[in-house]
């Protein structure tokens, strides 16, 4: 870890520019407090101390009979009214899973289905955890630098609905996670809105937080282990530090390519694992809490979501207004870490 | 399927020009025979039966002490050697999975650690199955186009390996898979070599070809089918087809966008999942075999490596010449299909 090297940051060769139109969210109908997981799990512990050590008093899981698709359907669907756009004028879909409603075929080939558009628009899922929905915007913004008008990206989970097929959770973890989808649309702009973008990985870390499905699962029979669709966290506190390690150096990095310091931000908006990793995070960076905000402590870890659900949090609530500057970052878990600086 | 409507073909507005540099291949030890797999498993065919029915001899499958970061090291390694390239120049790697190691995170970061660069190169898995390969490219361009000097792309599977867990296979798919990762490099030019690209899904088919792994999955207590680990084929001839269809569409579609007829194109590569299949894509897009390659007789459906390995087999057995005009597509079960013209 000593010897990782961070990136230097490349600024964006982009003469065709892009801007965000819109976001949206979506969130299944089940609130699950602390309590419920307690009594459910028959877990030792009581709300009082979760909510304390934690910062999260509640969250929602997915139902048996809701999928992954329907919420992505619903937030698409928010999302495409706000920027009164319609679906058939969507260039690209780019969804940041962390599971789908099945590994193979893309889900964000599902949500099209639900949809029910005919056009065979191009869609893919990418994989980077709670970091994705970074890379997705960086991916957005450099598709309509080549061509594209509007590209429609997707983050997020339902790790709550794993849950039920989990009979021993591990205590650890099944306080901490949340589902939600976050939607945002970003479309052709004849001037400059996104300014920075800085993306970084540290396989140093690769180990630390990783769901253990794939070709290095080792069984011993026919039956799989129902762990492999949960996340493993070895060291919590590596999750913490490099969140906040890496929010200054991202902050930094992207204020030396934009030309600015942290006073010409006016808000932060970054994946929240914790209340206590966003607010290590303000601290690093030297931001003032009433410029930022934490869904943390009822919507939990989101994964893709949790930095577009914050953004989307500024937005409806009006405190967020067209032409304000946004760093925006999200982190994950120590091994993939990103940013960007844009005008909203 | 009848109402599904073909997206127009958006020409690439890119004046930041980018090229193949070069390619690399990594195959697992093992060598698998149909005989092999009739054995191991007690299915009742001859191997005679399986060779004229699929086209295929042997194929590779990964060991259980061989994992998927090792063959893209191996693959990444041949592919810069070739570039006289150092990985600490590269800008971003993308691979387009399968299966990982892990799900979480992206195998490509472990690919990184393997590779023991101290530099923290952002890199990320995507998810689009067969025809991974064409959206790896189309991203790679599009990166170099917005300011990015080195993009390494990567795409493979090693299922191989997951047949370790696999006590009872589906005999219409178990003698299909093989093994391989394959890489690109693709780097900044000053004059262009992409000239078009087109990219489809169709939702219409999203249920025909599937890995269960997802929150789709249900069980019925702690443990879990291996099946999760596999794909299932509801209908081979709905694959057959829809390649066929799709690479006619595509190949108008990318000839209309680039000006030429099919009688331009030097080379045509393709997915082949049969021999078959490739020889339908062949017959309707009116291109003599002798200009393109298939080596599904000796690999099997290598998922996102089918193209490239077809593509780096022109190239290493000097068939495919720098200035030749190729024609490149990938089908991925009529759920997602994409191809670009270029010049190598």
């Amino acid at each position: 870890m000593q010897n990782f090297i961070f990136p230097d940051i490349e600024p964006l060769k982009i003469s065709r520019y892009s801007r965000i139109l819109s976001t949206g969210v979506a969130l299944p109908r089940n609130v699950v407090t602390n309590q419920n997981i307690i009594d459910r799990y028959n877990i030792i512990a009581t709300d009082r101390a979760v909510e304390y050590a934690l910062g999260i008093k509640e969250r929602r899981w997915t139902g048996l009979d809701e999928k992954v698709e329907d919420l992505m359907e619903e937030a698409i669907n928010q999302c495409l009214e706000r920027a009164n756009v319609d679906i058939d004028s969507i260039d690209r879909i780019v969804f940041t899973k962390l599971a789908g409603d099945y590994h193979v075929p893309a889900t964000s080939i599902g949500a099209l289905r639900k949809l029910g558009t005919k056009k065979g628009i191009p869609a893919f899922d990418i994989f980077a955890a709670c970091s994705g929905f970074v890379h997705a915007m960086d991916l957005a913004i450099r598709y309509i630098a080549s061509g594209d008008d509007y590209v429609l990206i997707l983050g997020g989970s339902a790790m709550g609905k794993c849950c039920h097929y989990w009979n021993m959770p591990d205590p650890k973890t099944v306080f901490l996670f949340g589902d939600a989808i976050a939607a945002m649309l970003v479309g052709y702009s004849d001037v400059q809105h996104f300014f920075s973008s800085y993306i970084i990985t540290n396989h140093f870390l690769y180990d630390n937080a990783l769901i253990r499905y794939g070709t290095s699962y080792k069984n011993n029979g026919e039956n799989v282990d129902s762990s492999i669709f949960f996340m493993k966290i070895a060291d919590g506190n590596t999750v913490f530090q490099s969140s906040a390690q890496y929010a200054k150096v991202i902050s930094d990095k992207l204020l030396s390519d934009y030309g600015g310091s942290i006073d010409d931000i006016d808000h932060f908006v970054t994946s929240d694992q914790s209340t206590r990793i966003w607010e290590a995070q303000l601290k690093e960076i030297g931001f003032p809490k009433e410029k930022s905000t934490s869904l943390f402590y009822k919507h939990g870890n989101t994964v893709a979501a949790m930095s577009p659900l914050n953004l989307n949090h500024l937005i409806e609530s009006g405190r967020l207004k067209r032409g304000d500057v946004v760093m925006m970052q999200a982190h994950g878990a120590g091994a993939s870490s990103g940013g960007m600086i844009f005008k909203y």
